[in-house]
């Protein structure tokens, strides 16, 4: 399973079943679970000093497309998903079934929760929290530098459940809200209150997250999504979900 | 013609004098038609089940530059010509002389007319509809859920001749109409009326489009641009464009 | 110190020391300063008419990440660095220590001057200008056509020490004056004056650059980033900084 084109370190720890695809580069410092699937033309663990001898883990059952990028030194929970060519820089922590999507560039020193899920092109600036069942759209872009150039790195954190839509970006420091919703193309500023949507450059106050209705004809309210959105995430989590629900 | 270092599976169909680049993959179903040139680097026929095992259609006369990957079950007229590191999903179908962007990330079941041009890092959300002879600029992103995450997918729908400039996000079930102009770094949340020009965030309506003047010093106006631009069209086209100003 | 897997033109010239990574192509016309690493996966001098037969050259000590393309006919000066996957096309003339970031993608007929950082997924447009010392920061678009699609190409003019925030997009023909400051997800249509900070869709005058302070508790101002961040300069170049200052 690991293809004869491919050039793995005899000193790379791998769980039975890992299959590596062509072209594929798996180096020293890497650690990956049972039954992970590791697509062609991947770089696995590029060395870093940065990374201070950690080591690259990688959980059991991780699916990692073509052309992906992996640094040593972060560390990814179970069931990692991946589009094509992601790269993901050294000393970010992500919880489990962690889906990234094409194109996405996760800085270093980063800390993600569970089930998150990002789509295309995301950008996570180094020291960004985000998190858990947080869902960043496409071209989302997490800033951390409040004058650039500086040395004074301040995270975006983004709160469980929140959503934030396409090409929007957040500001240094900003702490959006739990199962907050941030329009698409927006500018955020300031800090996002708990289950309510911003929209616009610079982002304001629009609504209550409840009053955005549901466009599949029933009218329910479309936030909290765990309401009505469910694919892909394991029954005993949204059975939870649906016991909470008033 | 075949690269040795390419991995081409022998159920490929491919056309006469079809060129492989090194460390190109070409999976089991595909059909490429001929005179197509695929670079190094590319995963070609990428095995999705949800392609429900239609194959990966290329017409002849392609050129597909490195690092790209394009999944089964897509369609392309002849003449496609791709940028860098595109990525094409299944169940998307274009017409002829489609031309993709460097990191265009095209997902599934879109449909896509003759000549249209994407530049570089454009992303075209799932059931997105685009016109003919539809230009989209760098970064132009269209969207397709209302309120996400959710299953409710209405993709946006791009007029005949229509240019989208830098940055610009097109909102779910938003239409372009023919002939208009979206200024760069609009968000578009409702219709454009044809050969009108919108700009800003929330974008708004700003001028009929024949009132923006070419800066090519002739005072002529730019819009509708196939007035004045017909590089790389085959003349009986730009013909056609000629007898039909008034 | 080329890789077996390489697939390395006998025609490039390659400086002492040049290090080649698995699976990288280095075309005919290319010459590569001595001391300089390409990482895996990278296709170096790829051909173009557009390049009038020019070479690409690539001075010394540079370093070149994973999945990058440098077309021939671009030059540039010692100690480039990239991050992954960078396109430059043709005749692009960069300074020294030019650092590309991640998705950089670069036209061709840009004139790029010495020092100047680009984070991930920046766009710099055909006839582009970028003066020494500039930043841009992720996700940044340098545009050129000022009426999409057209024959008239205006790249914009970047000033020295001039720094452009997340996301935002300069307009055809515009001119950021030399320590100016771009906001995050600005749309700057008209010039910008020297030492000043724009804001907003279309950007705004919010301020004189120096009213900005140092979110490090000193107090002191942000502008020009020159009194306070030196990372990764040398010594020479920061000594002139200083004495510089009033």
């Amino acid at each position: 399973m690991i293809h004869p084109s491919a050039i793995v370190s005899p000193k790379a720890k791998l769980g039975d079943g890992v299959s590596v695809g062509p072209f594929t580069i798996i180096h020293d410092n890497v650690e990956i679970g049972a039954g992970s699937v590791i697509d062609s033309y991947c770089e696995i663990g590029y060395p870093t000093p940065l990374a201070d001898g950690q080591p690259l883990v990688i959980g059991a059952g991780a699916r990692i497309r073509s052309h992906s990028v992996f640094y040593e030194g972060s560390r990814f929970g179970d069931k990692l998903v991946t589009g094509h060519r992601v790269v993901v820089r050294e000393k970010t922590v992500a919880g489990i079934a962690f889906q990234i999507g094409t194109m996405n560039d996760i800085q270093g020193d980063c800390v993600i929760g569970d089930y998150v899920r990002c789509q295309s092109n995301v950008f996570i600036g180094k020291m960004s929290k985000v998190g858990n069942f947080v869902w960043l759209l496409p071209y989302v872009v997490l800033t951390n530098d409040p004058h650039p150039p500086s040395n004074v790195l301040v995270g975006a954190t983004i709160g469980d459940y929140a959503a934030i839509a396409a090409m929007s970006v957040i500001l240094p420091g900003v702490t959006v809200g739990e199962r907050a919703l941030v329009a698409a193309h927006s500018k955020v500023h300031r800090d996002v209150a708990p289950h309510t949507v911003v929209a616009g450059n610079p982002a304001q106050f629009l609504c209550d997250a409840g009053k955005i209705k549901l466009k599949d004809g029933s009218g329910d309210p479309a936030y909290p999504w765990t309401t009505h959105f469910k694919r892909g995430y394991p029954a005993d989590i949204t059975a939870g979900w649906d016991a909470a629900q008033p």
